[in-house]
């Protein structure tokens, strides 16, 4: 399936700056400025300086909140999934518990495992499709875990409604694609709003979830599901391309 | 919400012949004949007259095969839940095995229960639908395990999309609804095609799937499932409603 492009000059800007790239400034950004984002609740607040917000913007990453503060500062919120990526795999900026000392990643990491159900399942899949420079937003809309989108979402609507679960049973369980009607509803509605089902079977291969570190013996099988058109292998098709 | 009509003769086609006097009908008519199913796999075969044949479709039940035999006979095809019903609720058909003996309803019960998972389940809330004058369709279309129409559905458009749970956890699981994720995409899907979610959480009380007899203690809890609008609770909303 191609990018459906959101307007006409949306693929030129897309490509002009290819992700990587941004995500490559972003992080350089906010290493020098030694960034610190505050853990809050379920959410990380993070200050940035102008540049970094039209980074952050462009990278997809957080969102911006509202307050009647500094005006050359911007607060942004992120995900645990989104601070967790930028603490542990971009090691872009430092998180700060409400001591204010600076977690370690493997504290984040207990902290988000204690509070999310699913999360180590959540966070491979997260960063996995991050480190393949494909955009990732949360999916509730659709009914899935992610979205991922081939470009910044300005430029195109997401290809891929994505679900991750995990191989084996166990209190990460996501329980979801058990039963036939659970796929007819996730393939109607993935018809329905032109995504294509992204399923990625996360396998702890005998690890457990006490540390972040695990997380790299991981191993994440991607599959597409999608109804199978008998027409795409019938002889008169061929005969209709051939023409 | 109010029945979907399908065109300006519907309403009055529909209101002339309730489908509690159709199915009445039906049955007294499938009596006189003394009429026979086949067990056939996962569906049973019924041969009916013409006039059953008529009523067959006016109740919404079965769907007639193509065959090249006799001309004032026409075969039709029951699923389970169809044909268990015809037989252990209105007591109208017999059906017959390979054997070409005539099965007891508890014979009947066994293989079906043995041939579909979750069929227990399944055939409390087909027949507590219908019972209520319901016309009850498969729902696998819309990702549910039935659709409820409340007229023919000549007339109407599926009011609501059910799907039935036990409320213990056990081999006849219909693994529904256990996460968010599943929640938001049923709904979802839902909405786009005008249905309302109705779940049925159908308890065992205890009882075992042994016997069709133990159906009768196993009771049904009805829940719709929408999204709630703050708007309507709103004081504005009042305001505008009185202008």
């Amino acid at each position: 399936m191609a990018p459906r492009w959101k307007g006409k000059t949306a693929e030129a800007k897309a490509l002009a700056e290819p992700m990587s790239v941004i995500v490559s400034k972003l992080q350089t950004s906010l290493i020098e400025s030694n960034a610190q984002g505050l853990l809050s609740g379920s959410a990380v607040l993070l200050e940035a300086l102008p540049e970094q917000t039209e980074l952050l913007y462009r990278a997809c990453i957080g969102r911006p909140v509202i307050t009647a503060e500094k005006k050359n500062k911007q607060w942004h919120q992120l995900s645990f999934e989104e601070a967790l990526y930028l603490c542990s795999v971009l090691k872009c900026i430092k998180v700060a518990g409400e001591n204010e000392c600076a977690k370690s990643d493997e504290e984040m990491w207990h902290y988000m495992v204690a509070k999310r159900v699913g999360f180590p399942v959540l966070f491979k899949a997260y960063s996995h499709l991050r480190r393949k420079n494909w955009v990732v937003r949360a999916g509730s809309q659709y009914g899935a875990d992610y979205v991922a989108y081939r470009y910044h979402p300005a430029f195109v609507h997401s290809e891929y409604a994505v679900l991750a679960l995990p191989d084996e049973d166990g209190d990460d369980g996501n329980a979801r694609l058990k039963v036939w009607s659970d796929y007819h509803c996730t393939l109607r509605l993935c018809g329905s709003v032109a995504k294509t089902l992204l399923v990625l079977h996360i396998s702890r291969n005998g690890e457990d979830v006490v540390s972040l570190s695990s997380l790299e013996h991981y191993s994440v099988e991607e599959r597409i599901v999608t109804r199978w058109n008998p027409e795409v292998s019938r002889e008169n098709q061929t005969m209709i391309m051939k023409k």
